[in-house]
């Protein structure tokens, strides 16, 4: 099945103990299409870039069959930049710049040959420009997944709740699920977030894995203990497109499913962090992903009869 | 199998955000014993108690079916005693006193009855108590378990690093083992302090779970995600005693059995969170604990076929 993938395409900076990198292609929505792409060859992002973005990076995003026409290169305007420092543990980072351009006035144009697609993923953006695209959408999407941010919770939380009235699912972090709901207990705070609208939580603890919700269950996902993080940059953005990427692909959205989606969106991470940017994403293989899947399938699996 | 169990078996005054208590059992011993004794009945304590610990909590103990044949009660002298306030997460706390009393001069003195045991649980304790209770052994039990603590990593680390190198599995947190392993990855941590002596490691992380390291295998096992903890006052204790009580039970040290020790371990911790102190464990039935590992094995399981 096909997927519109919405987010930001745009230049990073990075700076880790291991090194640091030049402007290189970042963005929620280039980390989600390239890590979906790798399970749904219909991969079709809506975005916009500045007239300073490279050509040789859209051939890139094109070579993996990413759909770009809904890339929108606005001419004489700058692409969105964001550059971090990570701290020596790697859990916390410091942002040096944040320069939206083309990103504050974000109009996201839906083009017509996107319009039969069933699966639609609101990677992190201005909540109510995630509830634009919805609104263009002619026919709802079988599946509507929201990213989003704690950013967004201080600067326009009636817009964030707006639109998760319209989604199917929300991906968030930890201590975003605590900011949203008002409550410490993470059982609490799916609770409460899943009573503002959508039916599943994904809440996610970085090193500490996943947690998948519906109103019924919880399913769990470690995260593989790695020897070396060497840049977290877009893990979360290549979690949630591996995700809905295996959904898509599947086109099966029962809690069953979701449970092996969010294995494939852990595995899909686990090699994120492994180079700088979206690097090894880049050269990932089937069969390396089978054998990272077969790792954590080894990390957890336990026999246990009871009576 | 039978199994000793050497720990503190103390007072403890808790106070959590849901309420207070006045001096109630506490100490590692008394959890370890009780959560092995759910599994193993044949559980033998060494530890040491003053002339003010009641009848009433040595009855309860011996109603569990523990052997306190190794208890020394000491005349004219007080019970360990310790008393701490968790903040409002309860994932820190405040120590408002720590009187050691009979623990200061504790000399681990094991029965002769005790000495065909095939299994043996440290709980926290010095270091060099811990090492006692090894060499008065006659023969080497079949697995020795250490729990140990940052305090001892602090004032007598030399001691613990001698300990070390005669036991089979350490047992800390994540916080303990990068503290002792220098190293902030937990691959890392568990590769140099398996290099020190055990061949095995348990990194407990709370909320997040447990690792299970030997030289070539991890696993990962979840903790459960609690509405509401209640008292976390000795929860490690607890998963540790259903960690080697199965493991004595079944008379197995495999890798594989480790893993379900770990599951039933997790689950006793599960209980004991729930109600002040050790009360919930008290209280605790079979069917109540098979229905806690049934819903660990729901949280973790997934299947996935591969090509």
């Amino acid at each position: 099945m096909s997927l519109i993938v919405v987010g930001s395409v745009a230049f990073d900076a990075i700076e880790t103990p291991f090194g640091k990198t030049d402007k290189i292609i970042g963005g929620s929505g280039t980390y989600i299409s390239l890590s979906a792409a790798k399970f749904s060859p219909k991969v079709k992002v809506v975005a916009v870039v500045g007239e300073d973005f490279p050509q040789s990076d859209i051939d890139t995003l094109k070579k993996h069959k990413i759909d770009l026409e809904g890339l929108q290169i606005k001419k004489g305007e700058k692409s969105f930049f964001w550059s971090g420092r990570y701290h020596n543990d790697m859990n916390s980072r410091d942002t040096l710049v944040t320069e939206l351009n083309v990103l504050e006035h974000f109009d996201p144009i839906v083009p017509e040959s996107y319009q039969d697609c069933e699966y639609l993923m609101l990677g992190n953006l201005a909540p109510s420009v995630q509830k634009q695209v919805i609104d263009r959408l002619k026919k709802r999407p079988k599946l509507i997944v929201m990213d989003t941010m704690n950013f967004w919770m201080d600067v326009a939380l009636d817009d964030l709740k707006e639109t998760l009235k319209h989604v199917d699912l929300l991906s968030i972090n930890d201590e975003e699920a605590r900011q949203l709901s008002g409550e410490y207990s993470l059982v609490k705070a799916a609770k409460k977030i899943m009573e503002m609208g959508p039916k599943n939580l994904v809440i996610k603890k970085g090193e500490h894995g996943a947690l998948l919700f519906d109103k019924k269950q919880v399913f769990f996902a470690p995260a593989l203990p790695l020897e070396d993080v060497f840049d977290p940059t877009g893990a979360g953005d290549t979690f949630a497109g591996g995700f809905i990427g295996y959904l898509a692909k599947t086109n099966d959205t029962s809690f069953e499913n979701m449970k092996r989606a969010i294995i494939y969106g852990s595995a899909m991470a686990s090699f994120c962090v492994e180079k700088f940017g979206a690097e090894r994403l880049l050269s990932l293989t089937d069969k390396e992903l089978d054998e990272r899947v077969q790792d954590f399938i080894d990390l957890v699996q336990f026999e246990i009869e009871l009576s």
